[in-house]
């Protein structure tokens, strides 16, 4: 048993996916859970996702040897000033950010000089339901989990939390944290921005009913991610602000290098961009990325 | 049997598919393809999809009871200038085309006072598959197919071809060719333009293999469009210009609203935005809409 107690705080999607991997993986005792919907805790306490519910996230962490930070990120700076006096000595914590730049300075400002305890993480698994319900022990499997470590962690408890992860199933990498928000920002914060845009200006439309009415499996997968959890959205995209100001910047400036070519009907340029974007995702699905 | 001669002209993934949906539902005799790829065709004769395959749109529809126009919308013009010497009377001419307008312009131009036996469609029921090896007698149960019929057609006519697409399990509607147009350049015409020009922006950084190896499932379904057939798609934004770019500015103009919020971290107004936009899709996925 490699972590005899784990805290999970925010016991949602990822939080819950988090708590079964580790079970299935045979390297977690007790989990306890803590977080801020009651019904969803016993929910998850009843499908033995956690082994008990805590009252709140100090008392999860006490005596915890693995703290799973995995709350909608404006909630970092609260979450770890709780675990700042109660988190054991070597203890670890990590988190499930969507963003890292603001967890990290809202982990160094609240846990001092036990920031070295605190080795950053995301996994990049979301989908469109949350909550403990549709926790998965296989939802890491072959996933992406990007760690971005910090100058104060020990290399071997970096190593400790990137075994946790890849317990799950999960395929690390790691990344400074800058460079994980930029990367973020472009393939996952945008298109969000993107596809909750697109619904908001269709669904105010007066015809809107009819305009869904005719919408289909295009519309339908362009626009999934609009059914993502809207705090945990609000959330990303003010963290991230910097980063995905400039990332709607640039396509807005695609946009606005795209336009001409429709409306002088150039059909050649037209064409060249669409075989080069589907080109591109071809590459992209055949793995060449990886 | 309904139609004893068919002929479609275009075997791709709709013609393909109405072909075999025709089959299935045993109201077709033979069936004839015609199109610019001869290994397509080849293929589409030896899985069964055609019974034949004719030189040219030509002698497809010589003798035929129902025609299928089933290629890229750009080709409207000379396929119709070909059926129109050959149409036999009586015969009911199809469309399959994701823009009506046009093809309806390019069908009264071409065919003169047998336009009347133009019945112009459009089934909803695209994939980014592309091709008669993609056929499916399938593709259409239930999906949507939207008849714009022309003042010159006979009642009994747009019946016929109702009911051709009915027997291929599509729900069908009708509606004028302007107002088809404008719904589907919201819902569907300006998604692709969003998708293709997303990875065309993110195909082409430095750093394109380092954002595409951490693009993961939300980025995969938002521009599965993007993967769609070029040349198609270079006819549908060109030869439904104006309300794309109706469309298009729209969109720019939501972006522009949004940013402000974005760049002053104004969390309440974009969770509202989120929640607004989540709940007008909720509704949707939930049929509200049908």
């Amino acid at each position: 048993m490699r972590f005899a107690k784990v805290a999970v705080v925010g016991v949602g999607l990822i939080g819950g996916s988090f708590a079964l991997a580790l079970k299935a993986a045979r390297i977690a005792g007790e989990i306890t859970g803590a977080g801020r919907g009651a019904a969803n805790l016993k929910l998850a306490l009843e499908h033995g996702i956690i082994d008990s519910i805590a009252p709140d996230a100090a008392s999860a962490a006490a005596g915890a040897d693995l703290v799973l930070v995995a709350a909608p990120v404006a909630q970092s700076k609260d979450i770890f000033a709780a675990l700042a006096p109660v988190l054991k000595p070597g203890a670890l914590v990590t988190d499930a950010g969507s963003t890292k730049r603001d967890v990290v300075d809202a982990a160094r400002a609240a846990l001092g000089n036990r920031i070295s305890r605190f080795v950053p993480a995301h996994p990049i698994a979301g989908a469109e339901q949350s909550g403990a319900a549709a926790a998965s022990a296989e939802l890491f499997r072959n996933r992406r989990v990007i760690l971005t470590p910090l100058p104060e962690n020990a290399a071997a408890d970096v190593q400790a939390v990137e075994d946790a992860w890849r317990a799950c199933g999960a395929r690390v990498a790691r990344m400074a944290c800058d460079e994980h928000d930029a990367v973020l920002a472009a393939v996952s914060h945008l298109p969000h921005l993107l596809a909750y845009a697109l619904v908001h200006e269709v669904a105010g439309r007066d015809n809107c009913a009819q305009l869904f009415g005719f919408a289909a499996g295009g519309f339908r997968d362009f626009t999934r991610i609009a059914s993502s959890h809207p705090e945990m959205w609000r959330d990303i995209c003010t963290a991230n602000r910097d980063r995905l100001l400039e990332e709607l910047d640039r396509y807005t400036e695609k946009l606005h290098a795209l336009r001409p070519l429709v409306e002088g009907g150039d059909g050649a340029a037209l064409q060249k961009v669409f075989e080069e974007a589907r080109a591109a995702r071809q590459r992209w699905l055949a793995g060449e990325y990886e």
